[in-house]
């Protein structure tokens, strides 16, 4: 065997967005396997936010991604070459590999996709993957919720954001979502049955109120992907024992400046409320009931799922600006 | 009866700290209690953190003191005239009353000191009141802590924070200190056994690696009553699945300009942490508990407690500053 393969690799560590010259093409060769090693033809890339904190030069619960190195990404994939005992040529895998044509892998954290899979390869970088999975654990463990409470969801038009809303929803309770344009906001209220929408960007500076229009009672969980503004103006609404989900911070990964946590900081205490760093990882070990729930709410239509795909390998690093500009709806992938 | 005396109001709201502008003092009649009225002869004033916050105009989980209002503050005193059925005249009395000689009561939220009290009066103001509670379930439950767990205390020679550590200890925790003097930081570790003591003023500038060099496997319990560049500082050795204890933020309570939330806020999400805020009014239902078993550690001298009493009414405000330039060590009060 040869084959020759493209990569993107992290060449400089972005300021602000990542730039053609942040991560640059090259082409690599693989003449053979070494034994343990497997090579997956990648079907489908995982663009998330997250990756954008991985390129910066702090570890941010992962190590970053070195200069030089792909950059890292959840892939989906064929085998087509092995020496590993436990992958087969044509099984279809799923892990964390790279922005690249082909991974080498030797196994590790590599998951096959069921062979009685019946749902499209790629929800296994959505739905049942980390995005599924933080929306499921987030919701249905770590925010606390009970039937009646009112949760406010942050990039509510985004792939955990959505989900969320809905699991949310299914569990009785009343859900308010902040997104960025009015056909989200509509998309939101009439497809995903939301009870309030917030349209984050027309409401700015005057979000404090908008939220509290929205949710008059104050707020029992806010599950924060964006924080900034948003947060600030969520922790001046929330109820006493309130729960915060900090998922994510998707206003400040861009940013070339330190930048401040909340300016009402304090309200944590004045409401006796409970931030709970979120990272999907810690439940590891319940992936595989996570997963399996997920599916049942799917065949049973208690969950609407939208996703974005853009084809092309020479058009990932513009699909990834996507998730930046506001100008994606659900979950963004691209097929190589 | 007639009875003429002295109070401390709030004239206008401070910016910054407190002065005789902001607080003045005035002399009032009482000439008659009505009915379901008693009268206290106030011994000793609480001077906590707590009240320079009530000053400012944000309601800050109690509602602000309004201007023209006496100075909200615990008192512990004895009934010198009662038309009230619970309160006779001799008995002896702690609640929140204010800065004034004698405080006209109805009762509401007024507790009597038990009739066998072996202790000294102004211990209902400290460790068997809010400064106690707050260390003891501070310590005892929000977090969260096991033996051989590392816990690093701000304002360790503070009244909660020097009885929050000892709990600490006693429970088998390696327990670390900052504290700002050399004399408070050999205090804690002579006295009070702590393991490791920082003087935050002389390693200012230089605090993560401080708390690193005493806490070389990371943090698992932030007990924070400080915020500022400390809580930053502790942010960057939190180890998986911290807990931090938000009790306080003393360095931002005479700020007059917006003050921002932690620039490493983004660690409670890396590090999978908890951000509890702590009110102690939530374990109202356990108060009697508490004291009680504080009571016991008192007794069998498994607690040492610090406290500095001020003397004279006129000194109020300029001991209240005690408790922002760091010359105090242990639970301020007046004697009245």
């Amino acid at each position: 065997m040869s084959i020759q393969y493209k990569q993107l690799y992290l060449h400089q560590r972005p300021i602000g967005n990542t730039t053609d010259d942040d991560v640059r093409m090259r082409t690599v060769n693989v003449d053979e396997l070494a034994d343990g090693q497997l090579l997956i033809k990648n079907d489908y890339f995982s663009l998330d936010p997250a990756i954008r904190g991985w390129m910066s030069a702090e570890p941010n619960y992962m190590p970053p991604i070195g200069l030089g190195e792909v950059v890292r990404s959840s892939t989906v994939g064929t085998v087509v070459e092995s020496k590993h005992s436990d992958f087969a040529v044509g099984d279809q895998v799923y892990g964390l590999n790279g922005w690249e044509e082909y991974s080498l892998s030797d196994g590790y954290f590599l998951t096959k996709v069921p062979a009685d899979n019946k749902f499209p390869l790629h929800y296994y970088l959505s739905i049942f993957g980390a995005v599924g999975l933080t929306a499921y654990f987030g919701i249905t463990d770590s925010a606390e919720l009970k039937a009646g409470d009112t949760l406010l969801m942050s990039a509510a038009a985004g792939a955990v954001g959505s989900l969320g809303g809905q699991l949310a929803k299914n569990m009785g309770c009343r859900v308010v979502g902040l997104a960025g344009t009015d056909e989200k906001c509509q998309w939101l209220k009439d497809e995903l049955g939301f009870d309030g929408v917030i349209n984050y960007k027309t409401e700015s500076g005057n979000l404090e109120a908008a939220i509290r229009a929205e949710c008059p009672d104050g707020v029992d969980v806010f599950f924060d992907n964006v924080g900034g503004e948003t947060l600030d103006a969520a922790l001046l609404n929330l109820r006493d024992n309130a729960r915060i989900v900090f998922c994510g911070s998707i206003s400040s990964y861009n940013a070339s400046e330190p930048v401040p946590g909340p300016y009402n900081y304090w309200q944590i205490l004045a409401k006796n409320a409970v931030v709970k760093g979120f990272l999907v990882s810690a439940y590891f070990d319940r992936f595989e009931s996570g997963a399996a729930a997920l599916a049942e709410l799917l065949v049973d239509e208690k969950i609407d799922f939208k996703y974005q795909i853009v084809e092309g390998f020479d058009n990932t690093l513009s699909a990834f600006h996507k998730l930046f500009d506001g100008s994606n709806t659900g979950k963004l992938m691209l097929k190589v």
